[in-house]
């Protein structure tokens, strides 16, 4: 991609800089503009490139850009941008605007958007194509062929075709390439795939995007409830999918919610109210290592030294239970751990923990014996293995609960479990000191 | 995606089973399995559904599924392999293993293998397919479409047609919808998109996967030092880069190398192993907390009731770090930030980190005034705000820092930036705890 900026101060230059660039760099660089700027140069696109550029926007952008253009302007991008893009861009306007925008749509660009709408958030049926190229079984491959030429230009997918009975239910599919290679007097129930992909139009997203992905596939059939054909959910909507889906288990393995919007495009305020929430549960859920310590209150007046090395005990316990959440939540993710496999999971990381707390007691025995003397020595180190071992049993343990109970186990994850096993470790650490100290 | 385990101890059950789903069923299904039931549910497989079941399958499992066939069996699946996913292969097995898998491709696959091979680690070279059908803009639309139906069993990309001159040079490139809707007797040259997007053979692979996630393309055409056509990167590749670096980046968020293989396939030691560096590297940084309280150790003995809030105030300041830094790190994934934004981003992020701090400040004022009293309150309160800011600003600076020096930004994200603000937040508590109570 090209690095450099547009040159927005000479209308020129930026006119011709804009016809170099591929639509992707130019949308790429527009949304690193401040707003006016931004308006003027889009302002400047070819009609053509404009509308490309139009649709790889982020809807924030897009909002943003139509509020500064002409009204015939307006209705013209929306009413050729894909059905499902539209859907997106007014899931973030104000109802007002959707209702104008949409009653300058032409009746079926209008019905259609009005249909993806009335699916649920997050479903497949909010990102299918509605214009699908269907075949039936009794079709000859040369028909077909000829259908798909004709109807192209209008489809949003045309290398995986699905084939359906005549009352519309998913028989099977069948990709351009098979077509292509099949012998034209052959029907397209001969060559088809019968044990296909289909997904409801009710399902997850995130699972639909790991089907496509995880089976190579171009596009995957949505059916409703009675396997009847709605739609097609393509590859480049999968990608923005899984991209949208893991931004979201990072910005919570970081303790915010995420942004759901380019970064420059947010200000301080909206940076700080996504945050605020992640910030003052955990704040709240930490005062329970102020009722923990004031506990021991006596036994820290009596050995002052046991303060010293309360952060490097909690925030090693803190960093263990980070690294088996964030190890349980990935592996959720792609399937490769499930639910019922949490006492399988929980046991090994133990282990696991147990063998990390072992090598760094091993490795601060001299250290903390030559700094704080012979107690603390086994105290620290005693404390490390405990530590260590109950943080990566509840690190692994509290994404596996959530999903059970229907939360996304990315919210439970690393800050969450770095706050509970801080006071349990805390717990553990003045408990040992008592007994080795015999306080 | 089916969620019942296949049946193993059935032979005939199970090939029955296996029938019924697709091949991504089937693999899902496999990966769960352990090693000899996984070997023995693979035999099974009817010869087509096995290449197609295999190539789905993670390259560790498919290394460990060729340890228990026939030689002969084991050749054939290599050979009909995609040249891609077969040097992802090669990549995880032992040099002498390859070297005798080699010897048993034919020709041309072997050339083809040793090719991708010979391109650096993490480059497009390596996962582009060399198998394309290259068109010339002289070429009538018709002949075109001839050449791509003699050519399409054994291409890899047929969607994304690449557009050269007679010595390979990309001019440009020709969907096979485009083919499809223009008049026969049309030239490719007239009807391609010459303003085309294309990556150097070593261009990094997260680049390149970016560009088809950003433009929605099926392929982007690989070209060499002199822009000589060598290969396709197909989105189905992009996906799995992408899903790769996340996943990367989401790891080290949790302070742990990435697995890179699935949860169950690695060994409990290699888990650990996985952790081991980062955990001994952030407690060794962590001593850094144990030196500055030992500092303030008679400020400690004189008024203990200070080391109570110890492990909540770090907490805060950690988690409002880890936000800052998890932010950065996704919006520069994302090329919503550039290095050369850094000041920007940093100022920013100390207004969000003052805005945090100030509100969770408000809200701790009374509970700590009644818990603990007038002056502790104040110095909560205070520290809160410095805290916060400080960790912001650290927090989004590291992997901007990181990124200008070279060095993976995730790598110095959340649990590096928690170390270090652990320390100088306690500094900053205690140098305000000594103002305040005037010792």
């Amino acid at each position: 991609m090209s690095q450099n900026p547009l040159p927005t101060s000479d209308l020129k230059t930026l006119r011709q800089e804009l016809q170099e660039r591929t639509p992707l760099e130019v949308a790429d660089e527009l949304a690193r503009l401040a707003p006016a700027e931004r308006a003027k140069a889009f302002r400047l696109l070819a009609k053509d490139s404009a509308l490309e550029v139009f649709q790889l926007l982020d809807a924030a952008h897009q909002e943003e850009l139509l509020g500064g253009l002409r009204d015939e302007q307006v209705l013209r991008l929306v009413e050729e941008m894909d059905a499902d893009d539209r859907a997106r861009l007014f899931d973030e306007m104000p109802a007002t605007v959707v209702r104008k925008l949409q009653a300058g749509l032409s009746p079926r660009e209008r019905r259609l958007t009005a249909m993806l709408l009335g699916y649920p958030d997050e479903s497949a049926g909010r990102i299918m194509s509605p214009k699908f190229i269907r075949l039936i079984p009794e079709m000859r491959v040369e028909d077909a062929l000829a259908r798909v030429r004709r109807r192209a230009q209008d489809a949003e997918p045309i290398y995986t075709l699905p084939v359906t009975d005549d009352e519309l239910r998913l028989l099977g599919t069948i990709t351009l390439r098979d077509l292509l290679l099949a012998e034209p007097e052959n029907t397209v129930g001969e060559i088809m795939s019968g044990k296909t992909h289909a997904v409801s139009v009710d399902e997850d997203q995130e699972q639909v995007a790991r089907i496509i992905q995880g089976a190579d596939l171009l596009a995957v059939p949505v059916v409703d409830s009675e396997n009847r054909l709605v739609g097609m959910v393509t590859v480049d909507d999968a990608m923005d999918v899984l991209g949208a889906e893991t931004g979201e288990d990072l910005a919570r393995t970081g303790a915010s919610e995420p942004l759901g919007r380019p970064y420059f495009s947010a200000s301080v305020f909206h940076l700080a109210r996504s945050r605020a929430v992640w910030l003052l549960m955990l704040a709240v859920a930490a005062t329970l290592t102020v009722n923990v310590l004031s506990a021991f209150e006596q036994t820290l007046e009596e050995v002052v030294v046991l303060a010293l090395f309360i952060p490097l005990l909690i925030g090693t316990g803190g960093n263990a239970g980070a690294q088996s959440a964030t190890t349980v939540v990935r592996s959720m993710a792609l399937d490769d751990i499930r639910p019922e496999d949490i006492l399988r999971v929980v046991l090994r990381e133990a282990r696991v923990g147990f063998l990390l707390g072992g090598v760094l007691a091993a490795l601060s025995l001299i250290p903390v014996w030559l700094f704080a003397g012979e107690s603390l020595a086994v105290i620290i180190a005693l404390s490390l293995i405990t530590v260590c071992t109950l943080a990566s049993f509840v690190g692994s343990m509290m994404p596996l609960l959530a999903r059970k109970v229907g939360v996304d186990p990315a919210v439970v994850s690393a800050p969450f479990v770095t706050t509970i096993v801080d006071a349990s470790g805390l717990l553990v650490y003045f408990l040992i000191a008592r007994a080795v100290l015999g306080l």
